[in-house]
């Protein structure tokens, strides 16, 4: 029903990711026949051949090609990357959407050169320091949205105390939450534990008039402790993919186990259903990606190691951002709240309670 | 065998930790009555009446009661708890070690506390600048250790460059690995990637004479993708507890899943054996503890968490920590090599990789 709103176009960045071209253009595909508008940038001879091979019909859908032969790696420096790379499929994508051809991007290649193309073609939500990857994490009774997943590895505290604002407003515009739980990624719950950097901002979030619940342990994560977690992107990554090491290591041992005999594979055979639940419950290269927070338009970022039906879901969560309007209205919030902070003073708190409660 | 070795003593912090002081008796009996000889510290009314309790007969096995009345808790700061914790289960555990009435301590008290009285009593390892955590990660096809698991949570980058020396000393020590690969934590393989802090530290180790084979996502951290893995403490925490929080909810899903229906349930009720050995493989608390490596005596930090099953663990490591003498081995290495690097120069690499090949 979304997709089919032909006001929305996304642009997909072909070339970025550890399986592109095939992988994204096979999900890219599978949006396509659902009704969804794409431009697809990237080297358009290898893409027409390709798309040729996997779907003669492919003219009947709505799909653009946009050549952009260059291609940014995932080993690039980031800044040099997108300095040179005006050619590249992920500029190109990025470019779309400052032109207004696309409203969102979706992208599975180097993240560091989508955070600078999109500060740089997009640029910031007013009053930004730093744009964010935030995403929910899957969790039993709830998913909790952390930020940063991994834009900015070196972080001031400033930076941190806005990523708390901005899961802040995130979380109560697209999840209904009043008042969210903001949780400090820490290493210990006790209010004493951190590192120096952690330790300022859980006085400043102490004194910042959001729902502070403290100090979160990463083995909480999952448990509904907050409805945001805040770190910063060094410590996301690798919070984000120890947990997905972890998935992939478990699975992977009850394929060892049920393998050492005729009863243990038969067993297997028949908990497959509940694996595959598990799996799919647990599996973050499935859910469709995040999104890059403070910059203008929506961004998508999703695992350079996504596959097509990761792809698909990145496709549709797009649509659904342009649809419901919610990056626009996140970032009129945000920039609303920005200005009203006098931030020359750390101790913004209690002065700007009443804005968050708008 | 070794733990009948009756010149061995292990003092027991039994008041430290979430199940103190019951599990850590439980688990403290259990190895008393394999043979081992141990010095229990805590609030002795408390413990005699627990002993009576759980074992009447005791005073067979060869336990000595240290009458410590205090108790340090989770939450106490690390240094004020220390100092004015003198009759703590904790401190009184330290200080037999340093007395010589022990020869290890085991404890799933404060760690931080545990770090500040061993340091404190037993003295570092002449030319260590921080004492760090290490301990293996489990994995499929080899297991990797990880230093520092939670010590040091703001380090600089040559208390890194330490851990990355002392994880190579501990891994061919204790593994016979003639060239352990270090790997670096960070939040991407990619060799730009990483904090500063991990980048400074990269460019040390790539000149550091040791087997380095650059940054190590955490999503690897199971597949055997360096035999050391360097990182702080406040990352090494987040990431050992993400993955422990990761198995926790796997198996809770699975219970889940597995009650919605009958099949389901049958299916589960046979799946046991396979989801217990899997627990087995991946359940931290219960894999013994690990040790603060760069203090004169072998210390043995357990989760706070443990339970008597895992207590037992670490008390069957002491023993044999102290039988095959690999602390003190480790000890002599490392102060021999830390007295020939000339550390007023941070490129120490070349001058000293004889010294590494010993």
């Amino acid at each position: 029903l979304i997709a089919k709103d032909n006001l929305i176009s996304v642009a997909v960045d072909l070339m970025g990711g550890d399986n592109a071209p095939r992988e994204i253009l096979l999900g890219a595909l599978s949006a396509a026949k659902n009704g969804v508008s794409l431009l697809l940038c990237g080297d358009k001879s290898i893409i027409q051949a390709l798309l040729d091979e996997c779907c003669p019909e492919w003219s009947t859908l709505s799909i653009t090609l946009i050549d952009a032969p260059d291609r940014i790696k995932m080993e690039d420096e980031p800044v040099n990357a997108v300095m040179h790379g005006k050619n590249s499929s992920l500029v190109r994508a990025v470019q779309l959407v400052a032109q207004g051809r696309a409203q969102a991007i979706v992208s599975a290649g180097n993240s560091g050169a989508l955070l600078v193309a999109s500060t740089l073609y997009l640029g910031r939500v007013p009053g930004v320091l730093r744009p964010a990857i935030g995403g929910f994490l899957p969790g039993i009774t709830g998913s909790a949205f952390c930020i940063d997943l991994g834009a900015n590895v070196d972080c001031k505290v400033d930076y941190l105390e806005q990523f708390a604002y901005m899961g802040h407003l995130y979380v109560r515009t697209v999840c209904n939450v009043a008042q969210p739980r903001i949780g400090l990624i820490s290493n210990g719950h006790e209010a004493y534990k951190g590192s120096a950097l952690v330790k300022r901002l859980y006085k400043l979030l102490e004194g910042s008039g959001l729902c502070f619940v403290g100090n979160v342990e990463a083995r909480d994560i999952f448990d509904d402790a907050a409805d945001v977690l805040v770190c910063d992107g060094f410590v996301g990554n690798v919070m984000l993919k120890a947990a997905q090491g972890t998935v992939r290591t478990m699975l992977r041992l009850l394929e060892m186990e049920g393998k050492r005999s005729i009863v243990s594979r038969l067993v297997l055979g028949l908990s497959r259903p509940i694996v595959k639940k598990i799996k799919e419950k647990m599996d973050y290269a499935r859910s469709g990606g995040a999104l890059l927070l403070g910059v203008q338009h929506p961004v998508i970022v999703m695992h350079g190691s996504s596959r097509a039906d990761a792809v698909v879901q990145a496709i549709n969560f797009a649509v659904l951002v342009v649809h419901d309007q919610r990056v626009s209205q996140f970032n009129q919030m945000l920039a609303h709240f920005l200005a009203s902070c006098k931030k020359d003073n750390v101790q913004t708190g209690l002065d700007h309670e009443s804005e968050l409660m708008v």
